[in-house]
């Protein structure tokens, strides 16, 4: 089993900690370790580190490499420039292949909190299984909020049992919802979150590559000829078309499986998933990196700077403190800090990125 | 005439700002000068800078030196240790009376801020002028709202007009009222804030002393000799009982009168305070020394430390960016910042007070 683990992402809702040439998933924003280095620790016991790798780009890989001594220098998958989800995993299928075209591989995300460690390693091994059948398989979250931030999946018919875990035929991909939508999804019980969490052989994928996305098949055979000849992939790489794994292949390929799990999955992707991840103090205040003096304030969380903050009467706000920018967002508001570093690239404020 | 500024506060409300060994008054915390700088600039046009005097403590004796140079070195007053205001007022009037006797002394604060200050230079003559009379004169400011912080002034008969403004007996002094009895004085129309701003005969003041302060006017005498002898004045000063110059002279005095003034003044006394005396932006926010990127946010006062601060969707919240501490605050309980610092100061915190 080899597992892929995408880490080209820039964070820009966890600004101002998470930063260009800091992103989240190289920073230990959940405490203890960094998000890549747990999202490691999270596969090893099903997996050895020869068989880990990331796709990424130049300058995160060589930090990854500093977080992750154990990895071989052939782990990191440097993408020359951003082209999307599956340029990446498909160039990364492609190498995987050399070794062992049999195996299974896993694609995973760097900067996923996930509560219930070894019921997520269950819920692979099951994938593994359905994927030996044929499916490239997907591993659906079971709602417990009606979120319009996510994709969701509708289950079809069953195609069985493995390793305990329910598996479904995949209905359809459906884009982010609205409201109205997102609760009846959650009310039916027949819809779940895609995850971006993938399982299948590596043959099954590369089929699917040749049948729907042919021109990009072509490229990565290119890609593999000039990595065998020592050549840069660079000149191809850069008329690939971006795409999406699930746009590109997941959407157009019938023998799609959901694996139905409920592991305290959280993608880490705003000050609230933070704040919902962590433990709450007797005030549902969560205090990181600071001293807090605090009165009447409540559902606050602080990402401290080691000063002291002191908050007064505040209700559900995020405090983010660092050393050239201070964050003060209102909770329910904290998907907008993206809209903050739009302005920061639009002013060409390099220094704040 | 004399002034004596009384700069020994701490201005605790202010913290992170104002700190012990920087506090509010010798801060440039309504823009360009400090508190003291303007305060000493808004009585020149009515006195000469060889007439002002300071009464402080020996550390802010020093900054009060470097920040107006031109002060006679006679100018500062140290106190040993604070005993509340009548004590430094007498002393400072013993010194005075050596200089002039029939003079008129002004007792003014440090640390206020006054919109129309002409207007307050009318005042102060019109008051030099009643206390020719004999009285003990002080400033009410006509009030604006309810306010229940200050102490209220009721004004009685009319003891005249001078310099185009009427004077009048004082009827009585009235400690700070529950928020239904300060409703009832603004009502009424003849009750005013108690400012702290005093002008009167220094002979006058002596003999006030002297009938209903004799334990000190004894104590000041001995501190003369002192003075004069060339001792030091600390031993005879850690005997005086801590006494307010209202409490212990204005509230004995049957001859004080009272000038109604309204010249835009305000105590800089808390956050709120610095947030109405600025320009608010075209949505109602106030920054200072920050650069500042906004969405949806109303009503916020930003006390910045030159980084970018920015806040999403905060109503009336009060933000105070420092070195070493961070203050954020719903914009009503700003009074309560006093209250860290109580704590600070319970748990041996030098290096934040």
């Amino acid at each position: 089993m080899y597992i892929l683990i995408l880490a080209g992402g820039a964070g820009t809702r966890l600004w101002p900690l998470s930063r260009q040439l800091s992103p989240k998933q190289l920073l230990p924003i959940t405490g203890g370790e960094t998000l890549v280095q747990k999202t490691v620790k999270r596969v090893l016991p099903i997996t050895s580190i020869e068989n880990i790798f990331f796709a990424t780009n130049h300058a995160y890989g060589e930090m990854i490499k500093e977080q992750v001594a154990e990895l071989l220098p052939r782990s990191i998958i440097a993408e020359p420039s951003g082209k999307n989800t599956a340029p990446c995993i498909g160039l990364a299928a492609m190498q995987m292949n050399q070794l062992d075209p049999d195996a299974v591989m896993v694609s995973l995300h760097s900067d996923h909190f996930i509560a219930d460690e070894e019921g997520f390693r269950q819920s692979i091994l099951a994938a593994a299984e359905v994927a030996k059948q044929g499916y490239l398989v997907t591993l659906g979250i079971t709602p417990d909020k009606a979120e319009t931030g996510y994709g969701y999946i509708q289950r079809g018919e069953s195609v069985g049992t493995y390793n305990k875990h329910d598996a479904y035929q995949v209905s359809q991909f459906l884009e982010k919802p609205n409201l109205e939508t997102a609760q009846k999804f959650v009310a039916s019980g027949d819809y779940y979150w895609n995850s971006g969490m993938f399982i299948w052989q590596i043959s099954t994928l590369l089929e699917a590559f040749k049948e729907h996305m042919p021109d990009f098949y072509t490229q990565l055979e290119q890609m593999d000829e000039a990595i065998k000849a020592g050549r840069p992939i660079d000149p191809i790489w850069e008329q690939i078309r971006p795409e999406s794994i699930d746009v590109g292949i997941l959407e157009q390929v019938s023998k799609v499986a959901v694996i139905p799990v409920d592991f305290g999955w959280n993608d880490v992707g705003s000050w609230t998933a933070i704040y919902e991840i962590n433990q709450q103090d007797e005030q549902d205040n969560v205090v990181l990196n600071a001293e807090h003096f605090n009165l009447d304030s409540h559902g606050v969380l602080i990402q401290g700077n080691n000063r002291l903050i002191a908050t007064i009467g505040l209700e559900d706000v995020v405090i983010v403190d660092t050393d050239d920018g201070l964050l003060i967002c209102k909770k329910d508001r904290s998907q907008d800090t993206k809209k903050i570093v739009e302005w920061l690239k639009a002013n060409n404020r390099q220094e704040l990125l």
